[in-house]
């Protein structure tokens, strides 16, 4: 499977720049509330729009990774932490569009973390893997490096992590079964956005042991 | 030196699956223990089963890493999450076995990642050092993602690295001289094994500054 | 641009050898205030010593990583442990010397790593991206498993990211422009030492939103 060209790949990119965006957000937010500086916003949001990826080519050994070659992911993720930095004031009434940029972002990042993986010789279940961690992995960083347990994790969180992973999954297995066109792909990448927005809006959560 | 075939792969894998185990296990047990739900549980034993192998083949360059080609390793990572899910009241009773278990994991995965990293051209310090972070890389992870101070560097612990170094030395320094046979690979294991399992029967501690 | 040989070379791994014995410094001493034993001094010193040259290596894709091969990195590493355990009740009296070591080592990595990048085939955006993270990326990792946000995130932090981004930026371009000779490239690392230095004597800060 290409490497998308033309109209499609500027979609796929559009699509991402929004997701990049939205995860910048969430990790410039973060940085203010743990009373971090200017600097600390810029790269908690660098950390969280593109650390995802980057673990993702790490992973399967596509180096150099993808945030470096196309540095307008790293031009974008600072235009999230400049979002905050001028609407912090605002921002509290601006968290249902950010909900579903970030939806957006985590669907688009499992489905092509999914197809990449392929293209690069991992298997369907190690593809279904690395899609999810694409999704995900920008999130754990920030909350590492924000010294907290990553929220995807904890009790009180909605579905975050499953969504990508039912995403992933299928995208892998539409790509291994030679079906992952990328009406296909897109279409996935929509119904991880809708599962993400329908956990939060229907209060959807996975249990936990009582301790 | 070529990867092991035959049933010598099979006691190799088997033992990895008995590490694996325990490296789950004890990765779930600490998501329990910080409160996080099911799906924390499950990320954290499959970090901490398969982190430190990633680490290995990063730094090494054997990407993509084996944890997406050898996916029986991501299934077993689950399956103790699953066995702390079912047997979580009894759980305390099983800490003697648990330990033997990781201590087992800890040796083949010390000796082994020394020896692959050997293999993809390191020389025997720096292969030394990829087999130490083998063993204790995947528990590292865990306890930053739980937001705790590493368990190895605590100046509570027993030995736990320096069990792992030990053997990785051995191992390499084995290997570079051209008696790294199976066998003897298999003892070195052992080795890991009996100090890491003595240095808790024995309290045995490192020194700290007092501060 | 290739390798520098001869003397060149010895000048480089001079330097580097006296920022890597700072940062190491810096890890023990982390350390032993977060009461580690020394497995954790040890450990600590090598992360932090380390840890941004792994980082630059491991995103532009140059494996083995240097430290496995220049292991003569890790044993000045130890050294700065040791350091810190054998004069841990005069090392306040240190901090003069180790802040000008540090700013040293910053300057020099963050250069060299924008210079490592373009070698790999990185263009000058993300070089002068992975040179920073060459300079900063040890201290992060130090944090983060000192269960710490990171330094140089923090409102209080005087310049340090900053610096570090201005070296590898100009570095970046220098060699893109084909001016970047061993004497510019070295200038320039003196440079980023001298702003980081000044940065601390007349107090320099970024701003922070007021929360």
């Amino acid at each position: 499977m290409e490497e998308p060209t033309g109209w499609l790949a500027v979609l796929r990119d559009g699509f991402s720049a929004v997701g990049i965006l939205a995860f910048a957000i969430s990790g410039a937010l973060l940085a203010v509330q743990k009373r971090m500086d200017v600097v600390g916003m810029a790269g908690l949001a660098v950390v969280t729009a593109t650390g995802g990826g980057m673990i993702r080519d790490l992973l399967i050994g596509a180096t150099p990774v993808a945030a470096l070659v196309d540095w307008w992911m790293l031009a974008v993720a600072l235009a999230g932490a400049l979002v905050v930095f001028v609407l912090h004031r605002w921002i509290e009434r601006l968290d249902r569009p950010v909900l579903v940029f970030d939806a957006i972002g985590l669907g688009i990042f499992a489905v092509e973390g999914a197809r990449k993986a392929i293209d690069f010789g991992v298997g369907p279940v190690g593809a279904a893997f690395v899609g999810m961690l694409t999704g995900i992995g920008g999130g754990i960083l920030r909350d590492a490096l924000a010294n907290e347990i990553p929220a995807v994790f904890r009790r009180e969180s909605r579905l975050y992590l499953l969504p990508a992973l039912v995403g992933s999954s299928a995208a892998a297995a539409a790509v291994e079964l030679g079906v992952g066109s990328w009406l296909v792909l897109g279409l996935l990448a929509l119904l991880v956005c809708g599962l993400r927005i329908a956990s939060e809006l229907l209060h959807w959560r996975v249990p936990a042991l009582r301790t």
